[in-house]
């Protein structure tokens, strides 16, 4: 499919990548790190995408209101449904018990709607998050001015969702927003430069926009998907069905297929916990984290509603989809944590179970001291093994003399014969520091940790530690206009 | 007591830091962050103590061995108890599973001998973890030439037990460490210059040594401590008794009280859960991680060892002045913690359990948004209520609308008065901006928060995120002379 080559070829870069450090803890040569070494330019991780490459049936605008300072720096944006079929949709969000008031009104949105929804209305700069009272009738007059300067339909249970992403403990310059309602309904399009700016829109402290888009075969019809997300820092999400929510992340996957409400939900939970639950930038979970997908079934040619009990074949198919999209919408947010100079894989094989993996994984992906290796490019498995070791588990099935430790070359370097570090517990007798050096440059890493107690495997992507990220985070004016949170 | 005067004035002013911050989320005003402020200057923490401020009955020598590159640095150190009674010896130990090789055997002289020790030894610059078979065999011949070289006593089940820290994955310099045993043992005194030179013999990346001397009257009995301890990164200790060890946190308590093995042991598990088990550098619990406690009973007039059982008041006595010990020898560990300039005190009530309350503050102490903020001195209760938001907690009995968030002055400032920042979870309509300010410019500071559903209280020690400490963990260099591990 031509037009979402570009993403393509970005996610098999990124799912291909199997990179590596160097130098290892035994070595007594160094250097020092350049400070602030400034986070690589991530321009070209922006795709843009001709007309035919979007999902049928949806249009899409965003304007400047006036939450964010700079003049002109989009702000708000709406997406909506024109499709004749009713529109599913799905959410999940934050578990954090301080949940935004935009992730509870959409929730209950959802609740009373049966999983049906109008679209979205979104805005950056401010989270509505610890706002009381006055902020849930903000994001309640956020969705229902938008409903009611919708076109009537016939469909009344379908009402406009809320995110908001930006500072906590602000309440919103509401009458800005509500302003802004009409103006930007009439400009609703299906314009690839309106998805574009949609996907600006949701922008706090990202450096790029992060829209994708794909297409898959299904009974020889052709699905399509979109996909948005915003995120750099305050990204550790655990994000649940509307029943439990969690956010600094957000995103939404907008869908031509034609798929019930529950089956949506059902897939929506299973790729979100492969994906965007299994990314950490910072390790703190947000008060607004949320993930919607909207399907309208506008694509032609489709018969009716999938289910999974009906419709199992195709069910599975888009599920899968539905996931690889997720895990390369994910990925792009860990591309852009706030001041990353690396993308670093972590794969724990060798577990009894899928849980214990995931967990390992975190502890690695979240440590601190590894982090800063990372950024030091410095092939500190100690540091590896010293957090595989303090995963919260219990009981604990890791044998230290059964862990081996594998740092796996990018694929943009000729060599890609494995580097073993660590072999059952015990450090491999002379380590190719030259290769390990070699290795650790590429801005690319994948490091295998097996546990060899199991079968099963899981995966978690992350970022490194730099002076950049202390620089963003550690200065108060830099809360004060675009602030990240959450 | 005059000697411990110096060590109980840092102690009250560490105890009654009641610091906080500046600025609240509301505001837009904003000030960057000098990049790389350094950290301050920690020479005044650094205790001196007269002869008779050390407890009887033992005497400590340390050296260079060359484990450390640089000429004359202190490597290598023993304590040995000189007294006619037996000395009692009990242990906390990380649970990390990757013990290290001494945490292992030093474990396993303290089964053998049921509690009893005839001292130490003690290198740094290599921590002798992750080295395989070898580096048990390095670790016990350290504790047997050590012991096989000190006079012949009647109490041959006394050994000596073994601690390393540096960097993981090194093999010890073994023949340079056992060459220079039988020059320590000659050199065994009790001189003040002597325990002060033993403390610098534990540092890595510490900036200045952390020796402490208290003392407290038991019966009319004078008793006496000494306590020795180091680190600075990879702090987060979860120790226990040795069947189930962790640790780059080392740590000593020698004492003249005489007192049963079991019940030191249950004493030390009380002092190390309410101290070294509250700090956090950076969340990184270490493979090395150990507090040794002896007790020689060689002070003036005691008649027979304490127990539980037979002396209550006595037993009760002696635990809390180890546990306000303990305390004092922690928060000197967070005060040199990597790259910090803030000591933070988190302080949560109002939890219906002391573990939920301790869950919450860890939460919080460990937030990298947090730790960046106060960095910036930025009063971000935003991230403050994330942080408390998604701590693991199930069931979890956090209401966010009981939740209070209170900035409390450093009692270096003249006005006392808390600066109530989140009420029952809504944010203070009109926050002092001037006053936050000025109280978040404090080297110390203590945030309270409240959960309003209980009586229970715990509290963690903090420090905040500098670019320091990622120059210090991003920079190879740094591995390659004082390693920080564990």
């Amino acid at each position: 499919m031509p037009p979402s080559l570009p993403s393509h070829s970005a996610v098999s870069r990124a799912a291909a990548a199997i990179p590596a450090l160097a130098r290892s803890a035994s070595t007594s040569a160094g250097t020092a790190v350049t400070p602030n070494k400034p986070p690589p330019n991530k321009d070209h991780l922006i795709n843009t995408y001709p007309a035919e490459a979007f999902p049928s049936g949806f249009q899409v605008a965003s304007t400047h209101s006036g939450i964010k300072k700079k003049a002109g720096v989009l702000d708000l944006g709406i997406l909506v449904s024109t499709s004749e079929t009713s529109c599913s949709a799905a959410a999940c969000m934050t578990r954090n018990v301080f949940k935004a008031a935009p992730v509870t009104v959409t929730s209950e949105l959802l609740r009373n709607s049966n999983g049906k929804a109008r679209g979205f209305i979104i805005n950056s700069g401010c989270a509505n998050a610890v706002t009381g009272k006055k902020g849930l009738e903000d994001a309640w007059s956020m969705s229902n001015t938008t409903t009611s300067n919708l076109p009537q339909t016939n469909k009344d249970n379908e009402s406009t969702l809320v995110m908001s992403t930006g500072v906590i403990g602000q309440h919103l310059p509401i009458d800005k927003i509500l302003g802004q309602i009409p103006n930007l309904i009439k400009n609703l399009d299906s314009s690839p430069k309106s998805w574009l700016d949609l996907s600006k829109s949701f922008m706090t402290t990202d450096t790029f926009p992060k829209l994708r888009c794909r297409s898959f075969k299904l009974n020889d019809k052709e699905i399509k998907l979109v996909g948005i997300d915003k995120g750099a820092g305050m990204i550790a999400p655990s994000m649940g069905p509307p029943q439990q929510p969690h956010a600094t992340l957000l995103g939404v996957i907008a869908t031509d297929i034609s798929i019930n409400s529950n089956d949506l939900q059902n897939a929506l939970n299973y790729a979100v916990d492969r994906s965007f639950n299994n990314i950490t930038v910072d390790g703190d979970m947000s008060t607004n984290d949320t993930i919607l997908c909207l399907a309208n079934g506008a694509a032609p040619g489709q018969q009716k509603e999938i289910t999974e009990k009906e419709n199992p074949k195709e069910f599975s198919i888009f599920k899968e989809e539905l996931r690889s999209f997720a895990e390369e919408l994910a990925q792009l947010v860990v591309r852009d944590g706030e001041g990353a100079t690396k993308f670093v894989t972590i794969r724990v094989k060798g577990a009894p179970s899928y849980e214990i993996a995931n967990a390992v994984a975190k502890s690695v992906a979240n440590s601190s001291l590894f982090k800063t290796a990372m950024y030091g490019e410095d092939a500190n498995w100690g540091r590896i093994l010293c957090a595989v070791g303090y995963a919260p588990l219990e009981p604990n099935p890791i044998s230290p003399n059964q862990v081996s430790v594998t740092f796996i070359p990018s694929s943009n370097l000729s060599n890609k014969e494995p580097l073993k570090l660590l072999i059952n517990g015990e450090p491999h007798p002379n380590i190719d520091e030259e290769r390990a050096s070699e290795i650790l440059k590429e801005e690319d890493l994948e490091i295998e940790i097996d546990l060899g107690n199991g079968q099963e495997e899981s995966k978690v992507w992350t970022c490194d530690f730099s002076h950049e990220y202390v620089t963003i985070n550690g200065s108060v004016s830099s809360r004060s206009d675009l602030s990240w949170f959450p």
